[in-house]
């Protein structure tokens, strides 16, 4: 099982390279074969490569940032972390509530993430 | 799939039935084979009789209450819904943060329970 605080810095270091658009940074904190579901009930991104493909995606609709908003709650080798998204899309400032669902491999990197939001005209 | 609406009815009833001590009410919002695995890594309870030992359990503790602190956040059949807890054991006030993460029937009962929460002394 992870250790609490590496599944910690995992999720304190992921916001951050969210933030300073460090897409290498962030996408090595993701096992290779991770899997990442954001939003829940939307395809499920298999790897890197699919996984940086959401991250290109979602860096081109405009500016976005992350704040943790409670937590993480961290159980075993899973945790929730409870996040606040704030994003300029097209001139238009949005802040949503959003739960990252993750579960954690040994070396406490992620192996799968869910993402619950609800995204605005969804 | 069950109607958006009605999974945030059942969301705030939980929380209401809880606050007010009504057992069976509460326990009417899980379906009869429900799954709650409370705190996460915990032992799985399967259905009413199961979840209502838990309750038992959790009341015979000391009051509690619980406060929808976001959300909840509805995603086709699911939800996850970040909750604070206060909490009076044995003369010691506690708050925790916790996220419960739910699926839902096509009648909008809870079909599967999961809460995240880090227990004290854990």
């Amino acid at each position: 099982m992870p250790d609490a605080a590496k599944i910690r810095e995992t999720l304190s270091t992921y916001v951050e390279r969210w933030n300073a658009s460090d897409k290498d940074g962030w996408l090595s904190l993701f096992v290779e074969d991770a899997t990442q579901e954001d939003p829940v009930g939307g395809p499920v991104n298999t790897g890197h490569e699919a996984i940086g493909r959401f991250w290109d995606l979602m860096k081109g609709m405009g500016d976005s940032r992350l704040e943790i908003a409670a937590g993480p709650i961290v159980c075993g080798a899973e945790a929730a972390m409870p996040i606040r998204i704030t994003a300029d899309v097209g001139g238009t400032s949005l802040a949503l509530d959003a739960v990252d669902v993750m579960s954690f491999a040994e070396d406490g990197r992620i192996a799968s993430m869910r993402a619950f939001v609800e995204l605005p005209g969804a």
